[in-house]
């Protein structure tokens, strides 16, 4: 862990609230719809949508694309099949601007004075890009699934983050809240990092585990990452 | 020009002095070179090296291998052919610690208020992510012809950055300090903005031209560009 020279991020629930940033705009552009319901929903669809282009059966369709097939079944499903074409491209934008956890920034900006700080989502350049401007996250660049034409887990993602980063894979930490997406980086011999939040599913859902054992960190959040590498 | 999102930036020469910045580490290295006349003869055989790629001659080679090999043709003819694998190495990092222009960092701090900045270079990412955290370049996002898989001016790289930042040709503007470059983003669509830079090769070098009379604007520096587009 001494040598880590970058740190990539998983975006969606380890560095920004999804739930809260896609109810606040359903409950804006929906009335009608029980918006926390649509946004667990919605993400819902997120990992079988992604695992269509994952085995081929779609080509590769970017995450603001998928979220925009999900959202056309969806309304269907939510029995409000008529909202208009303009609505739908706001909706899909939610995904934009969602607002990051409270020790996101302090954490970002610490960790960025010693290392390069990356995100590292299934979410696309510019979806990525607007949430930074959005939440202040204050990446040294950008990179996404789509650099790749790969979903996170394949091992192109990890592997392809590494290569631009210019770094052997020992070098760089994987950060998220998800024990699947940090065991894929592994794989690929990347060093982890487990992010605890208790909150990402809402308060009625069931916790994730506070450890993952398999990660050579496990915390509660940004900012005691930064202290616990020393920054 | 009203309705621009994104600048994106071309950054040898226009952010960055390269001149200065590689002659500084030449000196350092190689005590015994003229460290001017060994910058610019590296940079000279810049666009030779990379129009190699762009003919399909040699395989996607990136810039800091391109680098390396022109070190080792120039260490020969400048007469210093025994130079050890790991000070070529360092050599080759010069390129990553270049000095941000005066106005560059102050300039780009309040473009970013209002738009995305990007770099859009024929650097790869890991030099432009290094070089960013060397002089404090607040990208946005880095963008990198190695992400094509194609070098400028050759289209695939403009038609590339529109795509990723997920905006139409006509909402991004090209930003650069070479008239070839801004040619062949114009002839893809995006606005153009030149910068005059008189010292990117030094103080004996015929300037370059004051303006570009096809570009949108021309600047002489991007505190002017950023008060130009009235930030």
């Amino acid at each position: 862990m001494d040598d880590i020279r970058a740190l990539v991020f998983d975006v969606f629930g380890t560095v920004v609230d999804w739930r809260s940033g896609v109810a606040r705009d359903v409950r804006r552009l929906l009335p009608a719809v029980d918006a926390e319901a649509f946004a667990d929903a919605w993400r819902g669809r997120y990992v079988p949508s992604m695992d269509r282009v994952r085995r081929g059966e779609q080509p590769w369709t970017d995450l603001d694309e998928l979220h925009r097939a999900s959202l056309d079944d969806l309304l269907a499903e939510f029995g409000v099949p008529d909202v208009p074409g303009e609505v739908r491209t706001e909706l899909v934008l939610a995904w934009h601007r969602l607002d990051p956890w409270p020790d996101s920034v302090a954490g970002l900006t610490r960790l960025k004075e010693r290392y390069v700080i990356a995100s590292l989502s299934n979410g696309n350049v510019a979806l990525l890009v607007d949430m930074a401007k959005h939440g202040g996250l204050p990446w040294d660049t950008v990179l996404s699934a789509e650099l790749f034409g790969h979903y996170k887990p394949d091992p192109e993602v990890y592997d392809g983050a590494a290569r631009l980063l210019g770094l052997p894979p020992q070098r760089v930490l994987m950060v998220a809240a998800h024990t699947k997406d940090l065991a894929a980086a592994r794989a690929r011999g990347l060093h982890t990092a487990y992010v605890h939040r208790p909150g990402e599913h809402g308060p009625a859902a069931a916790p994730p585990p506070e450890r993952d054992p398999e990660a050579d960190v496990s915390v509660a959040s940004l900012e005691e990452l930064a202290s616990r590498l020393g920054v």
